[in-house]
């Protein structure tokens, strides 16, 4: 019981975590200064959600473990992230695409976990959902007016889009600790999240100009801890400091 | 005269952008999550900085230049950072430090051009003395916290600072442009800033445990164009996608 609500917790805080520091990778090398320091500000309001679920997840373990254990002494296969979140950035304009999908998931997610009856999970999700709505309005400007754009700008729009999407259904098809998330009250029914989800995606892509590839193959098992070789290589860039000394405060 | 006033926003515009840019570096590789994040924000605040130096810079210049092309298309030699802020970070007590030692300059150089002439200089001077006080606050309290440490984390924050020290005095030394900006009253004398610089200083070293090395030898030269190495480096990766996509939005 306990198990289960920690994997769901970890769950979350995973998602948050990965796509943050993906958009943190971005941090000094965007194409223009002010994006720059958005993405920046995005990554920055993830990994405060992710360090939120960590330090819930710390308490209800009481085995010493705490923010920090949790995300540099974990291994891959013990991350419970969707692959759509640990996908190579690519240029910026998958990168927003990205981070537009999953906002919109992000949002429908929190805006339903800030009723659930779990108190400390329900005020990370309104807090966090401030943020969120944020994140989804910058994203989808930029999915527009890139979509929208030049020629050149809308073609690698759509091939961002073909390559993302097959990543998109794992978001919706729930996992063990969901589906008893859901049943125990303390998370939702994801399922009923894709038809919203479905909607505002399809709104902006259409004044995007862009083009939902059909009958696509859906890639899983992310959210299981069975990751593409990308999250191995994330983990060993962001765990170097704590696995060379471990403990240590340096 | 237009062009002096050019070249000393572009000076503290640089000095902001480049340590932003190092402490940026650090975001998703904090051997806390915490503190990575705090460092995060510190490096936000530096790039706001120096956005808003590079956007009056544009409105000077008049030659249809922007804060991008300030940032991202300028070569090595136009850049006018001293050479503290654009050594490599080394260990995370080596970042602190050099952060330390910055924001106490920085918050004395901004405590006097609030007052300056120049009214645009003196607005962002204000708003960033805000930010630049809590920067010198954190970093202090990490430096004695590291100092006044473990034997290791000592003996690791002396090191740093033998090798850190011979940068320091670059700061206080007045290029052209500083000394024409003291006279003409939109900048400050800085050579009137090194005594307080050092009280701040040596009160928080002692309190670390750490000894100012003695007849060290100044390094200077960046703040007129003259770079280590390592500025070159450090474009090649922030220019990296202006460079090869020009003028694109991505």
């Amino acid at each position: 019981m306990k198990q289960d609500l920690l994997e769901y917790i970890l769950h979350l805080a995973d998602d948050a975590l990965i796509l943050g520091h993906r958009n943190s990778e971005w941090t000094g090398h965007g194409p223009i200064l002010e994006q720059d320091i958005a993405l920046s500000n995005i990554a920055l309001d993830m990994l405060g959600q992710a360090r939120n679920f960590y330090q819930y997840a710390a308490n209800i373990q009481l085995k010493g473990s705490t923010e920090d254990s949790f995300a540099y002494h974990r291994n891959e296969r013990e991350f419970k992230n969707a692959l759509l979140v640990e996908l190579p950035n690519g240029d910026w304009g998958k990168t927003i695409l990205r981070q537009f999908l999953f906002s919109a998931y992000q949002f429908l997610l929190y805006g339903r976990l800030k009723a659930t009856q779990d108190s400390t999970i329900a005020a990370i999700a309104e807090k966090s959902l401030k943020e969120v709505t944020y994140h989804l309005r910058w994203s989808s400007e930029w999915v527009i007016r890139l979509g929208d754009g030049t020629e050149q700008s809308r073609q690698r729009m759509q091939i961002a889009l073909d390559q993302l999407w097959p990543y998109s259904g794992e978001l919706f098809i729930p996992t063990s600790y969901e589906i008893i998330a859901a049943n125990a009250g303390y998370g939702t029914d994801i399922t009923l999240l894709k038809d919203p989800w479905i909607n505002t995606v399809n709104s902006i892509l259409q004044e995007a100009t862009l083009f939902v590839p059909e009958n696509s193959w859906m890639q899983e098992g992310g959210k299981t801890g069975t990751h593409s070789e990308h999250l191995g290589y994330l983990l060993a860039e962001m765990q170097y400091l704590q696995r060379s000394y471990p403990n240590s405060e340096w």
